[in-house]
């Protein structure tokens, strides 16, 4: 497997990484970034975060704007950045749209033409880059958690639910909770997926909560005035089902933040609270 | 004169903002940024700080990537981030490179032929800025600082240095430290200023330096890993300069970083203690 480092730059005693890869999963190249904590040089194997970015986004949002890496140099974690989708794959249409496609790959691995060659992208946060993470750099394989924001907080929120074997703990930031519920779920799962909204349920927080097997407390934080909210995000179902199944939430609705990164970096430092208690744990 | 807010954003319990304004100064539209810290609702004037960026930047690189919002509200200060020059005036060549022209403005008054029309960043960034945000939001005009990166650190030095009244603190992340004597200075006044050299000096930290009543001490950090370290910023000229004009200077050279904003993030902590401890004195 080829890894290539593309970038590094000395960051909170850390480094901050960016690597490029060919993806079997996706069938592309794809780049991630990767922030190794001043501790990495110890020696020993660290907790790692995987952080799943929303609509649009490359690795560069959150680990430019977030200001993840100073928290986790406090910590001793490592943060892995994650594209949102494959690219430059040459399917019709994949730059057409900034909910669909490239920017949009939905955390899904698609069943329909011609998605289903490349956009695998379950598979790839899930399977193919942990390993390749665990294989590469001193990161503990029992100890990794995966938080998101928007797209990504759905992202998160499915992968702890389906592998909670994986990833011990999960936050969100203003997740998309109910995708087989909202417009932007209903135009992405229906794209990549198909019309038979029974696959859909693989892929949506609120329909996996009750089978699964995940019992770490999620922490979810939202903007009160976050333009997204009603139509798009809705926290009330995700609410609904977790208490349904048993799976404790923290959810936090923060009056007059946005959907912006400025509302992620306010919070940030909850959040990797959240998961160093549990993943020290 | 009119002052439009463009956007705002909740942030570490304080708002981000970004205003548009028609500038007297450099007679065209400009934007700047303005963190207000939660502590602008109780009613009291707050000290400010300045942030003036490098080559290329707007108000937006340090606002996103500097992670200073959450420091100033620590600290319950204010943070205006201007633009680095005039936008969008129409000077021939205006927008051919990167280090002169848009995005460059270098804080200088300019005499020459066109430029001189716009290019009066000194004025804007010492007098109209300041005073628009005495008049327009809660800062003490007694408690101001200035700092800065790379084109920007040259600026707050020379900002501090001419304006000791103005600006009671000063602090530089890789400053261009003697502009007369590097290429991206020698480019830049050359053609703001002439062939002069002697009009030069007005510029320049390191001729400035023996002739101001500025007295705090000066905080600068220094990638040491940094590709422009030897050839444009040549920190060993402003360490000369301000001792032998009696100015101290804490400079630390940090092994391992470069010049990028993963180097400001890493250390704006102890920027911010630095103006915070002269400001609140």
């Amino acid at each position: 497997m080829s890894l290539e480092k593309i970038k590094s730059a000395a960051c909170f005693g850390g480094e901050h990484q960016v690597w490029r890869h060919e993806s079997a999963a996706t069938r592309c190249g794809m780049e991630f970034a990767v922030f190794l904590p001043p501790q990495a040089k110890e020696g020993k194997k660290l907790p790692a975060l995987f952080w799943l970015s929303g609509l649009t986004c490359t690795w560069a949002n959150a680990a430019e704007k977030g200001g993840f890496q100073r928290l986790a140099a406090e910590h001793g974690m490592a943060v892995v950045f994650p594209d949102t989708s494959p690219r430059g794959v040459n399917l019709p249409g994949e730059d057409d749209a900034y909910d669909f496609g490239s920017g949009a790959g939905f955390y899904v691995n698609a069943t329909r033409a011609p998605w289903d060659k490349h956009y695998r992208m379950l598979d790839y946060v899930c399977d193919e880059l942990p390993e390749l993470v665990f294989a590469n750099f001193p990161v503990d394989p029992k100890r990794v958690g995966v938080f998101g924001h928007s797209m990504g907080g759905h992202g998160a929120l499915i992968c702890a639910l389906k592998r909670p074997e994986r990833f011990r703990s999960c936050s969100a930031f203003a997740p998309i909770c109910a995708p087989s519920q909202c417009p932007w779920g209903v135009k992405a799962l229906g794209g990549y997926l198909g019309a038979d909204r029974e696959t859909w349920k693989e892929y949506d927080a609120c329909e996996l909560a009750a089978e699964s097997k995940f019992r770490g407390e999620i922490l979810a934080d939202q903007g009160g005035a976050d333009e997204f909210l009603r139509g798009q995000l809705r926290p009330e179902l995700l609410r609904a089902a977790l208490d349904a199944a048993g799976i404790p939430l923290r959810y936090r609705e923060h009056p007059g933040y946005d959907h912006s990164y400025w509302f992620i970096a306010s919070f940030a430092a909850e959040h990797f609270a959240h998961h160093a208690g549990i993943l020290s744990a």
